[in-house]
Parts: structure tokens; sequence; C-alpha cells
């Protein structure tokens, strides 16, 4: 099974380090193909680069889709989700979305721990978008800068073990999600430190992919997901206007 | 006062109808600058052209936004909205959200009538996103295809009306909207035949961004729309990555 | 177009205090008639004194509402909004509903700052009476008594900035909303003291009074807010008792 | 235990039906007091009616309040209930709210029936006062005219039953209520004719009125039901007055 | 009237306790009859707990239901209450759905106020399973040990009234509930030390049965709560499996 | 991996039926183990049932648990899930909730289907207890009766798939799952007939269970999953009284 780790930021770095926890998370036969976006930002962190980011996650899919067995959007917040879900005929899943649902397997309220203030709204955004309020205990964000993208989850290791520790008192969560692509690997590295069950968004990622897979689930042709009728584009990237056109199939 | 009418869609004479619509309820000196999308699709109808649209929508503020007082994004469904006020300093209002505050000042309940069965889905989330939904009484579609999207008021003027007499009685609506930028000036047309306050979008807008400007609100400085740090960019278009990059103060 | 600026209180400084702050902010042609309650209280705080204060309302526009082209209950909280809406043809606006609905196109969360314990219960029923829950952040009042109703805004002005201030960090509030009617035009003074947009309550309801007007929506006679059939009544004010007779039309 | 049975309409024979059935359930000792708005409309049934007759209630309660041990509102929808509660010492219940708390107690969610088109906004609102939504079903109304309001429940029994008996199925309710002053007794008398518990809402309000009496509920001097401070008053019936002056006590 | 008095844990000192409470506030010609678990645990506290309860409240009343008029399920958090309510013909209450709903008739929203962390989940799950979260401000825990179940209501007395003041303030609540079994009769005692209404879960639990059984409600025979169909069973308690195969009636 | 496939039913062909799909869909190393209810009902429908068979399936596990990995509780509806989360080491996965998690990644709303009647209340309560109801669309259930439990789902397939057919379109659901043990295996025989994905609640469950192992997550000792304080018992089954009082460890 070939699935597709589609980093919407720029960051060739935070890309390896997920493909890195994600394959050893994978069953023997999955192989993560890793692929960074070409252009967009080091890394989404509100609501217009999660605007531009989703945009440029359709290019890359269009670009993708037809070799890989699924898709994962991999950034918390999955930006274009449920766009992609809708385009494409693959099943494709967002960070957010599978450490969330993965989440609720293991208690009834979760926390999300990230490392950056900006991140705040759009994370809660996407708690919303997926129905999931009532499971979510609270979002809480470092409010100190940190050095590099790519290392935050080092830098910040021991005070994001705090605050986790501090959020899983005072929100009465259950669950533990350390969100943020740049912080894949913290829960292997923490877990035995905080008191609750730690989900890691890419090996959860990762383990629904094969789930969905597994489950073997036709494209939708009637709903809200099946694929849009053709419709002509100006001025979009070949291989997305393509799609939409459905001149490619 | 200058109204950007930013038309996310590519159809030039939906831009002319909105305009002419619009210019014709607004105030003494508040003068509408149409601004068609110069790529994309001719009616956006879907999650996906919404994603993609949402990011056009930032590259053409990014571009506008110097020139006017506050801007409209003449899209029922406001795709970029929330990001567009985030990063942008002027106010923006979407015509969807327009639309629906007014109606929340004729009734309890509106409902929302269409021309196109693909429609549902975005603007159910659009309802949802405004934080609407139990002011919106149901969303309805009409399911025959349309001959050209810039005349489909004029088309199935008489099966819109049909259809909104049938969901005020029995979706039990105080308020209806006619949603859908090709359907901009069908209220005033229509109203007469409707037993309920009819609500046009487009009217709508002009007046609430004139309500808004009269307000004279600040751009945030806290909260979760001030305007994001600056953040380095790749690929993007230019004026919109000068913006993202805070080159452009 | 004339608006009634129909104060549900008693005290005349406060009808003067709006009319001086709404016809500031009026467009050309528009004029503000005042009205102040001739029976009542000095100012509705409770939901005792909404519950008479919302009757005196009713009698008021019967006697006012053939002389104006809308109505603006000027008492945030709303007293009598509804039922005003339902039994008169004219459309009528509340100062709370104003303020809220403009607040939500600046931000997704709005918080309301007031300046006495006892209004905090009326105005969350507002609030939730509204369908706006989602989008109200918090609401907060001073815990300290005041001098004179008429001039608490100028009393209370550093004590309410630094409330605000604090209430937009420690609720997560995009927007601010001064309520109560005396401190109508302590938006203007204080804007630039406060990180995020400030709704000034009057502006909000001329403007959109102003902007429903424009939208020249019908009276309804379907749907929730449609006209009471006749009904007789025993003791109620003559121009009421007419209305509700419907020995007026 | 006195208990004030008090109609906030000015149907004579409505408030004396609601007394007998009322009675007939009362525990040894409970003597209910019978009590008919001397001024409004015979029978509350739009929110505008409602915010009046909210008023006068306040006003028989200023004049009643000391005689008895606690007061039913005896008006499905419960106008000026919470501002009842809010001002008097004593316990007051609301029709509507004793039907609704005690059908809760035989099943999940519970059905309401009707006599009247009118009726059905101000009920939902009602349901939505008291945070039931998710507890209720459904609101139905028969949609034909009726010749006496004191004898409805005779009139339209067979039809009544009948909407009931398709309510249960359709919208799958638990149990059912007859809802509106006059069809007290009702229940009685067609309980075998409906395959789900009936309550009855003068025998449910006169139950709940014991319960909160044994209960020795204390008037609250915190909270937002405490009893509001002394405030000037003018125009306002005389006993009304001098509650809300404190001049009573 | 015959009111079962069914205490799902094994601590007969309980019983007696919530007897004597019961005994006092019934109306003349109600009799307790108090019915002690004969298995189980002493006190329930956890979802373990009440899922193992629930199932022994079910064959307790398969042995009992038949000698009484109603049944009280004498715990708080209600163990097998909807499951008891479905499947025996009486009228079943539940401790917190009495106390809960007549502690709506005193306020908007009450607080629960009780002597051991453990319990807070269970509540929680209980108010949920109510549909009551609009109408509860607070669920707060005693947080240190105590020595014996029996007598916790007058060994930590004073916390629990300390408790309850600060939460009165903090959470905004209008109505107190001590909740669990062994706080019952506290309510009496300190009342006037309390600035809300107290609500005693017992006298509740008594006078809302009280009140169902004057309501004299039958037996669903449609709706959810009907009695199942009768089911071939295996390894069950004797008068349970009679109750469930039908070979009772 | 041992995975537990824990009927809580008494039909052995339905554990045999589920085991057999569930092995399929496992990944090499996965083992499941199934284990039938040696006491309780056949098919647990009911409130009354779920009450029973949850406390069965603690009693089941507190025999196994130290034998497997995870555990699957298979009869959708998950009785006994939460308590069992609560009180054993190991993850346990629910039917229901496997499904419905799984289902939330392809698509926004998901219909439930089922085989009969009585399942529905009990399934609506399941859904709600996971907080998914803004997720799911409808559940439908046929209305007819059916010869063996065991064989029910090819004895209906294709009014099953007629009912999942009109379900979609009606109800507006964008992904299906034909929910109640016996009818595992259906989904993949006829996906190809149903125009939206189809989610195999075995198929899910046993690749959840495989995803939560893989996510290697700790047993809480904070938040309301962490195992209980120990507590006498009387009367139970050893293995769980064991459990409870913590003598097993």
């Amino acid at each position: 099974m070939k699935l597709l780790l589609l980093n919407p930021n720029t960051s060739t770095p935070v890309t390896q380090l997920m493909t890195e926890v994600g394959q050893r998370a994978a069953a023997p036969g999955t192989e993560l193909i890793p692929c960074t976006a070409p252009r967009g930002v080091p890394y989404i962190a509100t609501r217009t680069e999660a605007q531009i980011g989703g945009a440029i996650v359709l290019e890359m899919l269009a670009e993708q889709h037809r070799k890989v067995d699924a898709a994962i959007i991999a950034a918390f917040g999955d930006p274009g989700l449920f766009a992609a879900r809708e385009t494409f005929d693959i099943p494709v899943i967002g960070l957010a979305e599978a450490a969330m649902l993965s989440a609720c397997m293991a208690g009834r309220r979760f926390a999300i721990v990230t490392f950056a203030q900006a991140l705040g709204p759009w994370y809660e955004e996407c708690v919303r978008d997926h129905g999931l309020r009532e499971r979510c205990a609270s979002i809480r964000m470092l409010d100190t800068p940190f050095q590099a993208i790519s290392d935050v989850g080092g830098e910040k290791e021991d005070v994001l073990v705090e605050l986790a520790q501090r959020t899983i008192i005072e929100d009465e969560a259950d669950v533990l999600i350390f969100a943020g692509a740049p912080l894949s690997g913290l829960a292997e590295r923490v877990a035995d430190r905080i008191p609750v069950p730690v989900v890691d968004q890419v090996v959860a990622a990762v383990k629904q992919a094969e789930a969905v897979v597994a489950l073997r689930l036709r494209k939708a042709t009637a709903g809200t997901f099946r694929r849009p009728a053709a419709k002509p584009t100006i001025g979009l990237a070949d291989a997305l206007a393509a799609r939409l056109e459905r001149r490619d199939s």
C-alpha cells in the first residue's frame, strides 16, 4: 500500500521528520511517499495560510493521486481536506482528523497542545469543522518564540510537557494530542511523563489511512462528496485544471 | 466611500449584474468598484472551487485593498472571507454573511433558495461557519439544469418563486434569501409574489459595508483577527506575497 | 427617512444622548425622531423591568408607528422586540441586535461590557434569544455603584476601558461592545485605547435601520412574524388596543 | 397550603375549568385560589399578547402574593414567569414548565399538541426558554377555527386525539402534552385512546407547586433570581410600583 | 401510595437515612418501602459501578415492582433508570432526575456539589443523559478523603457549605443541589447558610414520585419506552429473566 | 497482536460470523480471539438489555483482559464500553464507535441502517453518547420480522440495500453503516449497489483496534478514565470482584 504523505508546507526537514515517524509505525507493506509543497509558507499557522495552503494541496494531489492508494494531508488543521475528499477518488485523511478521531477512542475529551499562539484560532476552527467540539477539552499554546520550525519539538520539549501536564489537570482532559507537524514523534519520547494517553498525529494518520484502505470504501457517486461535475477553468495549475474539467479520465 | 465589489468568479456579466443592483441601492457618495477574478471558474459551487476561489480572493485583495474603504466578497458562500478579514486592514464583508445577518432582523429563521443542487453542501457549511444554524430554516435547491449562468435568475424566475413559496410553508421560514450571485436583483422583481420579506444579497452587502464603514471599526491588533506576523513565502502571487511577508507597509 | 428612536426607559437625558450619537452617524436624509417612555423605570436592568418595559414599547409603537419608516428599540436587551416585529408593519430593530449583528462582521466572537452587575442575566438571555451564543465570548460587568445613569459613561470611562482590555485577553474576544444605552458614544471616545474593533450600539442601530429600510422588506403575511389576527382586548392603552383589535386600519 | 391559580387571560370560564381540574388533583389541605386577569385578552396566543400578559401577571402577583404559599401562572407559554420568579418571594411555577418537566420523567421526548396555529411560535420559544429543546419531539397545531375558547377541548376532542396519535408515530414522541389552558382536563378523558403517557398541564402544575413548597426553597439573595434592588417607577399599577420601589416590605 | 425507595448501593445505613428524610417530606398516605441492594458496592461512584449497579436495579425491580405504585432509584446518577422505565409498568424516578428537574423551577442554572472527586465524571454524564447541560452551572467535588460513607454529610458539613458558597459565586448558579445519597437531609440543616435555594434530592424524589402517580400516567405501548418484546435469556436472575421473557404476566 | 472479539450476546453463530469477517481484514500477525457471552440474551436490542449486557461485558473482560492486547466489544451500541475503558488497562473499542469514527473520514454525515425497529432508540443514545449527533444523518430500521438472528443479513439483503439507497437520498448521507452484529460482512457483498462508501462495522473495529495498539497509548492515571480506586464488593462474579477490589494486581 502506498500512502502519500503530503506536506502542504515548504519545510522539507519537517516532511522528513514525519516520514520517519510514520514509516516506523506503518504496517509491513505500507510505503510512505513524501511530498513537500513546492510553494507556500514554511509552516501554515493562520486562516490565510490555510486558505492558500489548501489550494496548493489540491494542486499537489492533482499531480500525485494516481500513484498512491490514499493520501495524508500532513498539517494539523487539515488544509484543503474536504475539498480533496470531494474531488479525488482515493481516500484522503487529515492529520488533525486522524489524531482527534483516534483520541476519541481513548477517553471522552482530548486536549490539544501546540507550540505557537498563532495556531490557536485555526485549530479551533478545525475542531469545529470536524463536529468534535464536544470531545475537545481545550487548545493550549506556548507563548514564547522558537528558533527553527523543524526542531521546535526538541527545543521546547520540556515546556510542552509541562503545559500538557497543566492542561490535563486544569481542563479535565482524558487524552493529549501534541499538534503541529514539527511535533511529530514527540509523543513517543515523552509519553511516560504524561499521565494520560498521548496520540501522535503522524502515527494516527498512517494507521487511519491503512484502516480506511482496508475498509475498501468506494468513491461516492451520491451525497455531498461525490465528484463535482466538469467545469471550465482559467489560469489554474495544469493538472488541477484537468481534474476539474474532467480532462484527466 | 469606495466599495470593492470583488467577484471571485470569472463571469464578467455576473459582476456587471451585481454592480448594477448594488449601485442602485448604494447611498449617495458610495461608489462600487467592480473587479472580476482573472482566474478560477465561472461560478464557484463546491468545496473545491471555494478552496481555490478563496485563495484567488486573497490575491485580488492584495492588489486592490489600498484603493477602497471596504470590500465585498461577492459570492454567496463567502470564499476566503475569514482569511481576508485577518490579513487586510479594511473591512471585508461576505455576500452570504450580509444577507443572513440582514435576514436575522426580519424574522427568526431564514430560508435559502438557490438554482443548483451542487451549491447545497457549500452553503450549509457557510451557515455553520457563521454560527447561524439556529437561524436557518432550510436550504433548498432547484434540480434541473440551466442554460447560462449569467441569466439563470431570469430563466428560472418562476420555478424559483414556486420553490420559495413552498419552502416558506414547509420549512416554517420567516424570511427568504435568493442565494447565488446570478440571482442578484431577483428579490426586487418577485417580492410581491412571496409572503415573507425577501433579502437581496447584493443590496444587503452594500448596505452592510456602508454600515461597517460608518462604525469606523479599527483593525484589530489583538484577538484572532489581528494581522498575522510576517512570514517568508515561495511561489505566491507578488502582491499577496508582499502582504504576507509584510514588505508592503 | 424617519427613524423612531424609541427609548423604553424614562430617562430623557439618555434619549438625548442617543439621539445625538445616532444623528451624527446617520446618512444625509435620515432623521431620528426621539421618543422617551412616559412610564416605567429610569433604566431597565432586570427581567421584570424588561417584561414591563416591553409592554410599554408596544404602547409607544402603537402611537408612533405610522409616522416613521422604521423604529429602533433603544435599550440594550431589546425589550418587546419580537412582539413589536410581529404586530407592526414597519421594520423594528433592537439596539442589542444591531450591535451584535454588526459585531459579527468584524470577528468571530464579541464581548459585551457594561456598567452594572444587574444587567448581566438579562443580556445573557438576550444573546440566547437572538441565537448568537456561539458568537459571544463573554458578558462582563462593573461591580461598583455609579452616580447618575445619564453620565455613567463619563464617570466610569477609565474602568470600563480597563475591563474591556482585560476581557479581550482573558475571554479571547475579537470585537467589543459597550452595552447599555447610557454608554452610547463611548466607543468613539475610547476606540484607540482598545486593541479590537469597538461597536457603538446606537451607530449600529441607525445604520442597520437604514440598511433594512433600503432592503425594502415587505411585512410578512406568512411565517411567525405575520400580523396576528384581530382579538378583543380589555383595559389596554387605547392605541395598542386598536392595533390588536385591528380597529386601526 | 394555598396556591394562587393565576390566569393571565380574561376568560373566567377557563379559570373555572382549570380550578376544577386542579382542585381534584390537589393533595388534602391544598386550596387553589383562582384569579383571572382583569385586563388583557381572552387567550394569549402570540408574542405580543405574551409580552403584555406577562406584565399583567406581575401586576396581579403584586396584589396577591402575600396571600398564598405559591403561585401558578396558568397559561401554557408561561408569560412573565422568569420576571415573577425574580421579583416575588414565593415560588412561582409555569403551566408549560410544570407540564414539560413532568413529562421528562415519563420518556425522552414529549410532543406538544394544541388547538390553534397561532400558538406554535410562542410555544416553540417557551420550550427554548426552558432549555428543553432536546427533550421536545415536536409542536403540532390544529388548523381549523373553533367556536368558543372555553369549550375548545370538548369541541375538538376527536381531532385533537387523532392529531396526538399521528404526532406520536410521525415525530417519535414518548409522552404527550395537550397544551393551552382550555385543554385542561382533556388528558383524563382521552388517555386511554393515546398509546403514550399524557400529561395534564394543570394537574402537573398543582403537583409541582406542592412539590416546590414541600422542598421549602428559600428566596435567593444571590444568583440571577435574587430580588432586584429598589428602583423608582412612573405610571405603573400601584401594588407593582410599591414592589419595585421596595415600599411594600 | 407505596413508593419503593430502591438503594442500588449495599449501605443499609444510607438507605435508612434516605427513608427518614423522605418519609418526613411525604404526603399523608405515602409510605416509603426501603430496599437495599443485596449485591454490588457500598456506594456507586464510577461508570463501571453504575453499569453493574444499574443491572442490579433491574433485578431488584423485577422482585419488587408489583408491590408498589412507583419506584425511586435512590442513587444520584440514576443507574439503570432508562432501562427500568422501559421494562416496568410503574413509574420509576431517578434521584438526580428529580433533584435537577425540581431545581429547574427555582432558577436558570443549578450547581451540583458532592463529596468525592470520583463522582464528577459520572454526574456529568448523568446531566447530559437528561438533556440538561444548558441548565447546569457546574459540578464541584471535595477533594479530601472521608471516614464513613454513611456519615460523610455530617463529617464534611462545613466544607460542603463553603464549597457551595464558592460555587454559587464563581459559577453563577441560581440553585444548589447537594448530590450523593449520603448527603440526604443536609439541605435542611444548612439551607440558611446558603444564599440560593437548596434542593434536597430525596425530598425532591418523593415529591416527584407523588406528582407522577397523581398524573396517573399510563404505561406506553408506543414510543421508545414501550415494554420490549419477549426475548429468551440465559443465566439472569429469576425474576428479571421472567420479566424479560414475559413469563410474569 | 491478539484482539479479543467479545460478543456480549449469547449467539455463537454471530460470534463466528464476526470472527470470519474480522480475521479476513486483519493485518498479518493479528489474531482474533472470539468470546461469546455465557449469559444474557441472543441479541441486545433495548436499553434494558444493554444495561445487563454491559455488566456481563465487564465480567467477561475481567476473565480475559490479560490474554490480549486490546478488546472489541462486538455489539453495535457498545454496551459497557466506557466502563470497560475505565476499569481495564488494555484498549477497548466499541463496534459502533469504530464504525462511526471510520465513517467520519469518508464524509460529513453517516446514516445507520439496521434490521429491527427495536434497535433505533438504543442506537440513537449511542450516537449521542459518542458526541457524534452532528455527524449522523439518520438511523433507519426495517419494520418487518425476521427468521433467524444469525442469518438476518442474508434474509433481508435486498430490503436493506433498498432502505440504504432511500436513506442516502432522503436523509442526505455521505456514508452508510449497516449496524448490528448480524449484518457483519454485508457491506462487502452489496457495496457496489450503494452509491456512497459503506463501512463494515467489524472491519472498522479490527482496523481501529490495530491502530490504537500501534499508537501504544498508556493507561491513564489521570483524567476520567484512570482506573478507579479499590472498593469492596458483594455478590459480583469472582474475576470482576477481584478487579474492582484490586486484588488482581
